[in-house]
């Protein structure tokens, strides 16, 4: 895998995911989540720890993780009716304690200066709500690094699809040959990218071996790097 | 006024409203609005303090306090289109403020231990979305103080609409006679729970000299206190 070559060509635009790539989103979701339901079980909710966060996930994974009313459905599915109190709780929680952990990962912000300071254009490209998005790049302290910001929400269409990456190159001025998009999903950030033209680096993640298999067959211009660093020695 | 007597017989149960009675909501949210679009205009906003606040001002009377894009809104209104760093960066810093700073009135918490401590059940009738209101109830530490929670969201009719006063009564298991509604509004609070057949006190507002000359003209069940820690006094 070390050996595909980027590009050919210099490269001018770095494109990046946002979650799980320059932040531990799901991590944090995950003890945010937690300390919301063991705040509501203090106040009435009658499950264990364990059975309700499986619930919650069962919701989530039933709703969406964008949906906005999994405590309302998970207090519907226990009690029969939603329970305001329990409901509130739960997402005041839920927020006090994802904007108490939320950082970038260590290595990001030293790394976004480094290319930054190389001459690169700085992009985002990620499925998810604009202002959602853009709160997590400013909560983060890194929206400054970045020149155009392209979420699914504002362009109608989510990554793999191809029009997202022909947005965000339009919106840089920049040719899909002389970009590189940096992701944590294989077939979203990835093959959305390769598809598109771009050269892709994916982070914080691991190739199947089908997926090892196919860049190789198919030539695909694909990097693997364990840490968001790395691409201080790739680009 | 101050002659006025309330009820004749014993009040077994007090209704609070909750904006700008338990709590300073206007003070609160207008240093918010300020702090928030003073932090859009360093990132671009193109306007004075004083010409973003009218703007903001004229949106939220156009759309009510309760609809959530206001600064959408602004930033289409000042660049015809929406500028989504700024509406992030306007939410983010609004909801900052407004959380950093709430606290009940100096009286608050003192006069609802006195009340309850006296063997009165507490309640809550508000106009407002009911997670947003039972929010308020949960960042300012009084929630557990009130027996029962009733909001407009939920009945589906605002103050002074008597089927609101109806519900919470029903609730509380309490008759209008034996209760006594607290809050800021005239016409939504004092004239609603009067004509729901409630005693009624007003608190943070002053009577209109047409509202004094009602009230002795029709002999209303109504007092005006200037502080909520008068309720001590006369319950």
């Amino acid at each position: 895998m070390s050996n595909i070559i980027l590009g050919g060509m210099m490269l001018k635009a770095v494109f990046f995911d946002i979650d799980d790539t320059l932040f531990d989103t799901s991590g944090f979701a995950k003890l945010a989540r937690k300390a919301a339901l063991n705040m509501m079980i203090d106040a009435g909710l009658p499950l264990s720890s364990t059975e309700a966060y499986k619930l919650l996930r069962e919701i989530i994974g039933q709703k969406g993780s964008n949906y906005d009313k999994h405590f309302n459905v998970l207090t519907k599915t226990v009690f029969g009716e939603e329970k305001p109190l329990l409901i509130s709780l739960g997402m005041i929680n839920y927020h006090n304690v994802k904007f108490a952990l939320l950082r970038p990962f260590p290595e990001t912000i030293s790394t976004l200066i480094n290319i930054k300071a190389k001459g690169y254009q700085l992009g985002v490209i990620s499925n998810g709500i604009t202002i959602k998005q853009w709160e997590k790049l400013i909560r983060l302290g890194i929206y400054p690094f970045f020149d155009e910001v392209v979420t699914s929400d504002e362009v109608g269409f989510e990554k793999p699809h191809g029009r997202i990456f022909e947005v965000a190159l339009n919106r840089m001025g920049c040719s899909a040959e002389n970009s590189v998009m940096i992701g944590n999903k294989f077939t979203e950030d990835i093959m959305g990218a390769v598809n598109a033209g771009m050269s892709a680096i994916l982070v914080n993640s691991k190739l199947t071996t089908e997926e090892e298999k196919r860049i190789e067959e198919e030539k695909l211009d694909v990097k693997v790097i364990s840490n968001i660093s790395e691409l201080e020695n790739i680009l």
